[in-house]
């Protein structure tokens, strides 16, 4: 293993993680918009993203947001249902879109001169879609057979929503993106138009722009399209209801006979990227993969599944990109013969002797070479570059904290991460979750 | 103990358990009224119940129900601040007022020929409150202070509400009545005033006197004084966030080191009382009485307390009354050197074993003789009739509901009882919570 990484590290050393070029500006009505040149390839994407996410729906409306976003393909004013993907991909291009806790976003990969077009057409359908009562009928069992399919068939999936439920006390967080089943079912024309009307407007909207454009030419078209819309007068500030301070640890069992692999998961609230405030949260990347990076050189990896053999998979994992309170994770799965309580007893020391145990400056060096590595490939993606600073500026976070994040990465020190480490691991903050297939395999 | 309830029974056999009279109307804005005649005594009991509670608050505003309570009590466009409390003093009576999950409620007892005036100010305030900035920093501090004393300071109060927001995925009975402090310190005019203007109309209000009253008296009063406030146009429907299928047991260890004895407290979902279906409700009553109501008696109290002497305390709670779904919780304290685990595991096997036995037809002739007889005993206190049609009102029951509580509790069959206890008692739907003074305790 270890030649493996020396010979990465030789390859990365000499590749400067500068960061891209983004030029930004906001249009008068407030939409905000990022350019980003990459001119090796005349492809163009182009994407809108809508503050707008989940965890913004109204109380008992949970599942809207990911609704909308299925109406956004139907009629408009001009557009038939259906037609805009029809016209991106007769112009040979892709387009999808995708909803989060935080945003709701729509893209189109496509050849550079179709730019024009994608920006008539998402523009259309920021403010003159056309939904009505029988698509709301349709559309519905739409999403409802994708909860069935994504969730309700999927026992991990209905576990994660039961721990997600327990972690946050307070924040919409705990409340599923698909939305519950029995809401869904109740939403209505009425419930779908108002969050349209409200939330799809230029001043709550970013525009990425990436590829093989310029950015004046981008910003002459951007004003043509999106700029002619009116801002929208009564849109509300964006206030989250926040956790209170958690006070006791939770433990959730979630039985389903269709469980094949029994496995636990503790979640910790765990600090998020902030405008400015980034270091906490590059530390927890640090973590994960100390503790459950990989099988071989992680801890969890090492010492369950290779020392004592006594667990299949262990995992750690952070995220970090969200507006609010994240989560950080470790899972095992116990070997045959080992039971929950066994496993969790051995990941739980396993935790601790980490917390005991200075880092090892190798794996430090070994992490931050990777994480150079993956951010000098990510600028051959453009379209995840772009999708990284859409996501960014939909969760607070600015242009400037996006570029600055690489180097936040470098700079992370042991010290770092042993304060974040202790600051997260407390259990009064934290659900840990079984999923097992009968009450018996709960021991 | 058999000979005390025999007793009992003597006494109250002989008394007719009748509803008591009760008139109602509405007023043309639609302010439900409820008056119930007690001429015993020149007193009556004045009441304004709102339809809205700590559970109808926007996200992020907890709190603001029970503080727009408090605030209620400052100047109007004719009243001082405290004057109207003053008011009631002078004429020798008292007044509160109480906030819960689903009502806000306000009312004075005092002489029968004051009952206009108390009309005439209660009117005043539904209408004209004049709150300030200035109110808001004073009575803010007042409502912080008492969440400090009857909770921050009071470990048993702090665990019920990590418990709490355990059970409730998605309702906001997980949210405490009094507010999550961090969201009470943020609490402005804004948010009071907003509450204050749609919710606080005569539309979404329910008038009870109770006491030496003539209902055309009464109805021409709350003509006069109730019957010219406009009703509020813009009334929201009352739409509350429903549960979705819960899937998954929950624990949840509270650690303080002020507790002073351990205890463990299991809470389950729980049906509530419905309109024209209270049956279930009823046989919950009996359920909470039969397993955990005097620690002679009960399933709980005999096994626990008595034969195996290693529980201090057991209890089983019902209420029943809420707008929503409700709550049945068991508890046990256990005694030196018996640990929480014994503790709930010999609870777990008194339910089971309940489950398994028939119930004791004495056990169920004496729970409905008492039920008999404090229906007549509630009688002789108007306040309590008088507060308990006011809650129901408010939590969806009619008037007819309340009238036929006494009947339905008095037909509850044993087979009843073992068909809700097997729909209740669902690990899946339900919360366990240990308190501790310390991790040591915490097995």
């Amino acid at each position: 293993m270890t030649r493996l990484f020396a010979a990465l590290a030789l390859i990365t050393a000499g590749l400067a993680a500068q960061a891209e070029e983004a030029t930004t500006f906001t249009l008068d009505n407030g939409m905000e918009v990022v350019v980003i040149e990459d001119h090796r390839a005349p492809v163009v994407v182009h994407m809108v993203w809508y503050k707008i996410g989940s965890a913004d729906e109204p109380v008992g409306a949970s599942g809207v947001a990911h609704f909308l976003e299925h109406l956004l393909f139907k009629q408009t004013d001009v557009l038939e249902a259906g037609e805009f993907s029809a016209i991106v991909s007769a112009n040979g291009g892709s387009d999808n879109a995708f909803t989060s806790y935080d945003y709701t976003a729509y893209f189109q990969r496509i050849a550079a001169d179709r730019l024009e077009l994608m920006m008539q057409m998402e523009s259309n359908r920021m403010n003159n879609l056309a939904i009505t009562a029988d698509d709301i009928e349709t559309e519905r069992n739409v999403i409802l057979e994708e909860r069935n399919q994504r969730t309700e068939n999927n026992p991990g999936a209905l576990a994660r929503e039961q721990f997600q439920a327990a972690l946050y006390q307070n924040h919409r967080y705990g409340v599923p993106i698909i939305g519950w089943k029995h809401e869904m079912e109740q939403l209505e024309l009425e419930d779908t138009k108002a969050f349209y009307d409200l939330y799809y407007s230029p001043n709550n909207a970013v525009l990425v722009v990436a590829g093989d454009v310029q950015p004046d030419a981008v910003k002459a078209l951007a004003e043509t399209y999106y700029g002619v819309i009116p801002a929208e007068a009564q849109l509300p500030e964006r206030i989250r209801p926040q956790e209170p301070p958690q006070r006791a640890e939770r433990r959730v069992t979630y039985v389903d006979p269709r469980v094949s692999q029994p496995y636990l998961i503790r979640s910790y609230l765990a600090p998020e990227r902030d405008p400015g405030a980034q270091s906490e949260a590059a530390a927890l990347v640090y973590l994960a993969d100390l503790l459950g990076g990989s099988s071989f050189t992680s801890a969890l990896g090492q010492a369950l599944q290779f020392d004592r053999q006594i667990a299949l998979y262990t995992n750690a994992s952070y995220d970090g990109s969200s507006l609010d309170t994240d989560m950080f994770s470790v899972a095992v799965a116990p070997a045959d013969g080992v039971t929950l309580s066994q496993a969790e007893a051995a990941m739980d020391e396993v935790i601790n002797a980490f917390m005991e145990a200075d880092i090892d400056p190798a794996r430090m060096d070994s992490i931050r070479t990777q994480l150079r590595a993956s951010e000098v490939y990510a600028k051959d993606d453009v379209q995840q570059l772009a999708r990284r600073y859409g996501a960014a500026l939909t969760q607070s976070l600015t242009v400037q904290d996006v570029q600055a994040w690489p180097d936040v990465l470098q700079s992370v020190t042991e010290a770092d991460i042993k304060a974040v480490a202790a600051k997260v691991f407390n259990r009064d903050q934290s659900v840990t979750g079984w999923v097992v297939s009968s009450q018996e395999e709960a021991r």
